[in-house]
């Protein structure tokens, strides 16, 4: 099968540009001295993920209970959960932990610690914890320079119920940057913060075994990571529209796009009807901050090749619309023809599919199925 | 089960808001003398549509040929789908017409027209069509002031393949208004292209059975739909704040919301992390230009009640943020309590869901699940 043959909407995965992203960043990872544990949500397969961890140690990054669920069925068995976890989720969390190598839970406030360790204590199990930081996103995770911090991994690290990891930071700050000088910064920070807080830990006699960081921006830029153990980038396996705007990529790097039809012609706007909308692209704004008319992504011909001048200007529910700056040649793109687009952000486009065809060159190698829920 | 015993990030769906909404609807449909065919893609199950369609003549709409295909083999019988068809869909989209009373298909070019033409007498078959009219929303459709959008109407008319059933329109424009008396004004643009067009079609020999419209903004104000034989509004089902916000309907109509659960607590930046994000809630930036603060939904306590001075200020994948306008009081809020989010766009949050849990109050009493894919 062809790519020409597939039903549209259909998410491609371009096979050789993944494997030449996770052969990249393993060398990265090797050539700053740090273990990668990559993050699998972007894509959410095993075939995926066992590609991320070929050459590495094998533990890998979710996003969701479900995602742990799922790779821990398919063979995986050192997995970090890096979202804080409900305790409505602990039980079963528990239960996932007892079946594995490792199962590392992130915690960020002493009501969380408290409710994960009664739920160890309850079940008579040690469970894997890290102290989320925050080191400038202000998403999730607590203020290294809050003498609480430091209290609640003392407390962590002092529990019988508990096996403290060390510490976990996400500088999705990297996102907003505008050029990769700007990101070098962010990664210096973020190395920075989590190395000092690592540092006034272990003075304080807290045993750190995991200095954990990890964007894909800061990891596509990073020239040293003295005192980092570990990195969890995700999207590099794919990369999109928004990781090319702001300097992580090449746009010959994207391993993902949409494959779409052209459903309608309108050439007195300039403009192509698509038979993709929001459910197969995402309404992520993309990198505005770059291009304030970014639109919802990169319009590419079928075979990959970016057009140049064609946004994607409107998204409605099942429609979507692509605009050119320039007049339509008579003829082109004729209802029916295909468009292949690279999405903003790559991890909500890919979630809104069911299955990726994968792809070398126009061939249809393979077809991979995600995790999906939570 | 009970409202606080799911699992989240939850789907719900208020079976007593959403029975008020289509018994209202059915109203407006009845006092305006036009048939109900209602679009289902808002939430694509079985189960809602099949209250969508009491006391009305049995037809629906929906947004994709999978959809045509699930709310076929449910029993559904009269089906238009409403988005210009792909010319690579058609051999399916035959065979269903052939299962089917009746299927109608969408055309707003010459080309496409050519195409349902040529597929309908290869197979022997009659394939009824719409032709597509762009009233003001310029997404598809013809423009009905062309002398080239009447030589269609009357090349599909004339075709012994095909059965023209009429004229279809939607007036997506009605989601930019700011007021009801804005929308009101574009229902009333929206019937007066189309009655006038129909009548241009009928003075020129082309008989048009039926004239189509409908967006549930524009249903939620018509005072008069003369000329009118038809309308297919969906997201009434359920509404959402957009919907809300732009004034065709009360928040407390709002039938669908999703369930949370407060993981991370952040009294110095007055914000709460909650365990769904833009794969729960949708990154649909919502009613801007009505209110450019409007952020990522409504946020409401468990049971449904919306605190004031909350926003959802930032969704990642899997993370959401909501921000008090106020200081979070002493133990408000604490890790694992739960919140309702109403999110901005319904159609685009329910289907990233698997199932819906239905209840009314505080109790679950159903689960349904939607079509998905194209």
């Amino acid at each position: 099968m062809r790519v020409g043959d597939l039903r549209t909407p259909a998410a491609l995965i371009d096979l050789d540009a993944l494997e030449r992203n996770v052969a990249r960043m393993g060398a990265t990872a090797a050539h700053l001295g740090v273990r990668l544990r990559p993050h699998v949500k972007t894509h959410k397969t095993l075939e995926g993920a066992r590609i991320q961890v070929r050459g590495q140690f094998g533990g890998i990054t979710v996003s969701t209970l479900a995602e742990a669920v799922f790779f821990a069925a398919g063979g995986f068995s050192d997995i970090t959960y890096a979202v804080p976890v409900a305790p409505a989720k602990l039980a079963e969390a528990a239960d996932l932990a007892g079946r594995l190598d490792r199962f590392n839970l992130l915690v960020d406030h002493s009501d969380a610690a408290a409710a994960v360790e009664a739920c160890a204590r309850e079940r008579g199990v040690v469970l894997s914890v890290f102290l989320k930081v925050d080191c400038g996103y202000h998403r999730a995770g607590v203020d290294p320079e809050h003498a609480e911090s430091a209290a609640l991994a003392a407390r962590l690290a002092a529990s019988p119920h508990l096996d403290f990891r060390g510490i976990l930071t996400h500088a999705g700050q990297s996102y907003h940057c505008r050029t990769a000088d700007e990101i070098r910064a962010v990664a210096a920070h973020e190395r920075d913060v989590m190395a000092a807080f690592a540092g006034r830990l272990r003075a304080a006699g807290v045993r750190v075994d995991e200095v954990s960081v990890g964007s894909t921006p800061t990891l596509a830029v990073a020239a040293d990571l003295t005192g980092i153990t570990e990195v969890r980038p995700g999207n590099y396996a794919f990369f999109d529209a928004t990781q090319a705007a702001i300097g992580s990529c090449a746009l010959a790097d994207v391993a993902f796009s949409v494959l779409l039809t052209v459903i309608g012609r309108y050439p007195e706007r300039r403009e192509l009807l698509l038979d993709g909308g929001a459910l197969a692209l995402s309404k992520d704004p993309g990198p505005v901050h770059v291009d304030p008319a970014c639109g919802y992504g990169i319009v590419c011909a079928a075979g990959g090749e970016p057009l140049p001048g064609w946004r994607v200007v409107s998204l409605s529910q099942e429609h979507g619309l692509a605009r050119s700056a320039q007049p339509l040649p008579t003829g082109s793109f004729p209802i029916g023809s295909l468009l292949r687009i690279v999405p903003n952000h790559s991890c909500l486009a890919a979630a809104l599919f069911e299955r990726y065809a994968v792809v070398r060159g126009d061939l249809v190698v393979d077809e991979w199925c995600p995790a999906r829920g939570w």
